[in-house]
């Protein structure tokens, strides 16, 4: 038994925790050979592999980044098949080939896994990990390295608090996701926002604004914001996509945060000033519970093999581990539901979402 | 409407973030008046209360602690109705009256359940919400408070790790858990433990004696050890609870991990230390999963309240906030289950659980 | 006796740690009353202040930001003695008579101290405590705050660090620090930097380019790029202050993190990516260090009072809490020095500055 | 230019870092070998080293342990010239000289620099680097490992403190330093310790007692205690050093914390519990601080080399880096002076010291 392993698009904690799981699970029920397979997808596309000995699974249960290399996608344009695309495909299946693998081991992101999907229906045995900060996989409830993220948005904010309230100020947090809210509306919640801003919930400035009126009216002069990167305005949302882009590139700012923190600004006599901690929601050492949910990911995908299950993802539902069929879940979205519970708790509590 | 809340038992992260989310939103969705009673039920019976304002709801999101104060359990002898029992919940009554209460919100773990069932039962509008670092209330896939214990212990045995493998130790870490075993499971799997000790699974301490000589013939002289307070070995397992306890008192070394670390030490040749980082696995501010668990958990007590819905515990069931009747989970034990997929998982990545 | 106590200019940890120790110092010590001055010389020039409690000094050591509040310098132009400084200083002399003040104790940086010199000058009775995350402060080997910044931005660093790896990335990361690099040093020194980029030395882009090409041919495809706010190039250390200005302003980028990135993806192959921390860097709660330092600082100046000793500020010298005076350290800078022990130390470990 | 490096004595954070240094420097400054000795002196002693390559420096700035292994002083007793002693001597010149080295570097404590200093005395080029949390060697300001080790056991004061605000307990936290009570003044200043027990003050427990009740009576129902590991008592500090062991055998527990906390509770109404995080003080990844502090020191050591200075170890004096020389500083105690400028800070902001 050959096992390939992959690690495809965005860094995010959890992946060595991952590969290990897959890994120590297949070394000890199967008897398998690990194959890494280098910098993801491109790895594939190249032949650029190495039989993988026990101990470099070692040590790497805590360690950020992935031990394989990541690259991003390697087509220029998923939907179209195009003829660069058909030979990248033909390309991994030959290596499949010469590699002599008995399956795939695909961890990644949307991206990731409407590839997994592709090579799937191209006839491969694979089987995908859905790793992201941004828990945007549909048919799971948490991908792995989103907590971790979440924690660390999570810290910038704790700090920035002290210096909102310090100069009577407000803050604009601006959070990882460009599509799904996610990290934002965890990260807002537990760092105590007033205000979060989602690509779910289109917002409308004035209604910010009256958040910080509201605010100083109570003798509370500063105002903490968390805001996704893709969080939009409701006229934004009423655009096209690429409308939406050309009145973005149109603005002062074109981070969303430094274009609401302006806004403010004008429409209140409030201090603004933004933060974008950017990459770093991305790297190092995953928290606890995404160690233990990336373990128990890889072990699942070691267990999927064994029973000779092929084209699914690893999911998780409710507590427990499961998997998903690739056809069923690569390519669609998973946003939040702006009528879901916990945005009806964030409600309750006085958090506003701009709408 | 006037909603008592007090807060019993052991210290938890989290029990700060559940009381604002309760008052806020209580405050929003029922305009509430907010009783907070000190000192967890010993203050129901001594009519020791204040009423809350607003602001004293803010910033304590991140606070660790309980800013209402806590005490253990009211009662000498839960399962016999002896006469102070008695004159005591005749107290709480009383008290409820004269503070003209319309429901009290309880926070705390198994005792503080059962109580809040009695009350239940005597007429009272209680709802109940399950804070323990032990994650051991029935019918609640976690408690709050629970993620950041494993976080604590987790970064424990992180600090530790090196530790071990500069001196070819072997290291054992005592953490807490006298019933159940779930903070010693996740942090022992969140921090790469070799072996894991649990009440749920009795330990041959040949066994255990065994990983470490056998890591040894793989030239790896060092091994972690995570066990929880209440591990037992098989032939303690198979003595009655008073025989147990009393073989206790006659070791050499009463702490569970002390006593493993001398055994091992006589049965290898590794020299063996013990960590135990005791109380500090209960304190402190609440990692981001807990404050966002806390927060929805204290939003649906509010929600519960305003549908009349008593005789309650808020609990989680998947990643939905629900609630279970006391009547049902009082008093009933969640200790974790052997056969579970976690436990096999953690078996399929070599983790030894001494049997 | 009265104490009147600010705090003024940016957010830094540690300031409530050094108000404390002022306070339980001045009250143990001089049985003295405490006035807080509300949002730095903005509250002496408005009469803006409080008689302090003792509680209100208690839970402060480890909290981040300002109990006081804080604003940025009251004179718009420090250099010139306009009509409008004439009147905040008649100003802040006739509330310093009002609140019968017998000394103020001002904490600040830069701005903060100069301010304090010119009212030292004017006859009140001031005592100076540096705080900055900069540590540009001349006459104290630390500021306080500034141990604290350089643990969050090394703990940036780190983050980036298995990003950077995983990608094959250079990554460039911005730290505050806009006349001088201590702050950018130390973290960069912390995190492991392979480039440190300061005020102090000016860069030569092709020096930088040639550093990631260097790596890449040991088989090392990803750099850490460590640089300061205020960093420049050779080019730019030859202008004038105001012509540097006026060429950053037609720059691409206006961010030097963003403008090296750019520079570095056009002379190299490598894929470059920025992060800016940003504010994160001075806020919430201080590390041990700045707590112990905060702490002595503010025993210190109760000290100088007792003492009778003013127009001075607190300072570090070895490991030995003493003064200096205001009139010495006013407006006097403190860059780090190029031919300094820690640069060569840096230097010798193959840290390039970029020269 | 060979240079055999050694780790020797108890684990502490920063070793690598230091390793790091002195072989960063020593490749580029010296165009050096670096033989790695295995386990501290008894890789010496047994001839057990690698040489070691580039590559194996990298990535372990961050790394909590030592990658060359450590064990504790080779010696059973230093003070006396036995036949075993004179033994190991004579077989570690042999291994030096087998070795080829043309210098050794040592990394540790006190015994590590009585060794040292013995080794040099024999005509061996020796350099020590000291390392130690309990900062107790002579000479230098501050060892590595120290600032690292403050970090942790404040962070464990910080999150008793909630519990026992909670519970209106104190909490007894047993802190290491069996000499010096440097680690637990630190930890206890920056932890906000009401009470701070050292081995250089002998307490009164009565004294300690009168601390809770004077707190009691300002409504303060919670008391922290930093003690650390060698605190005694008056009593305890009259008698010779054997009498006193004798005595500690005696108590009803042996651990300090737990002797203080029985006797408080005796004396006291209060409810008192101990925390002893005890060896995750000296474990993980090294602060900021020591990073720097150990990559400074490692440095020095290769220009020592370079300049052909040995027999000396390498110290901080105020923020310079210097060397001592090892005859003047091995097996000097530094303990804490009680007159000190700190320890009077700690008087001047009502912490007892007990006495």
């Amino acid at each position: 038994m050959r096992i390939g392993i992959l690690t495809s698009g965005g860094d995010c904690p959890g992946l060595n925790a991952a590969i290990r799981g897959v890994a120590r699970a297949a070394y000890q029920t199967l008897d398998a050979e690990i194959i890494g397979i280098r910098a993801g997808y491109r790895g594939l596309i190249d032949g650029d592999y190495q039989i993988m000995e026990r101990h470099q699974f070692s040590g790497i249960l805590t360690l950020g980044g992935t031990i394989l290399g990541t690259s991003r996608t390697p087509f220029r344009n998923m939907r179209v098949v195009e003829e660069d695309n058909v030979d990248k495909v033909y390309a991994m299946k030959m290596n499949y080939k010469a590699m002599r693998l008995d399956c795939l081991v695909a961890l990644g992101g949307n991206g990731t896994h409407k590839t997994a999907n592709l090579l799937s229906d191209e006839g491969l045995n694979v089987i995908g990990l859905p790793k992201t900060i941004d828990n945007d996989i549909f048919g799971t409830d948490f991908t792995f390295g989103f907590h971790t993220a979440v924690d660390i948005a999570t810290d910038v904010i704790d700090r920035i608090h002290t210096t909102a309230a310090s100069h009577s100020r407000c803050m604009v947090i601006e959070i990882m996701g460009n599509k799904a809210g996610w990290l934002t509306l965890y990260a807002g919640m537990a760092g105590g926002a007033d205000v979060i801003l989602l690509p779910e919930i289109p917002y409308d400035i004035e209604r910010v604004a009256k958040v910080l009126d509201d605010r100083a009216k109570l003798g509370k002069f500063f105002t903490i914001i968390a805001v996704a990167e893709g969080a939009m305005s409701q006229e934004e949302a009423a655009m096209k996509k690429k409308e939406r882009e050309a009145a973005r590139m149109e603005r002062e700012f074109y981070n969303v945060s430094q274009h609401i923190a302006a806004q403010l600004e004008k429409l209140t006599n409030v201090e603004c000033r933004t933060v974008i901690p950017g990459h770093m929601q991305r790297g190092g050492s995953p928290c606890a519970y995404d160690r233990v949910l990336s373990t128990q990911f890889g072990v699942h995908a070691a267990h999927l093999i064994k029973q000779g299950q092929f084209g699914v993802t690893v999911a998780l539902a409710g507590q427990q581990i499961t998997q998903n069929r690739l056809a069923d879940i690569a390519g669609v979205p998973k946003p939040v539901d702006p009528e879901s519970q916990i945005i009806r708790a964030a409600r309750n509590i006085n958090i506003s979402f701009g709408d």
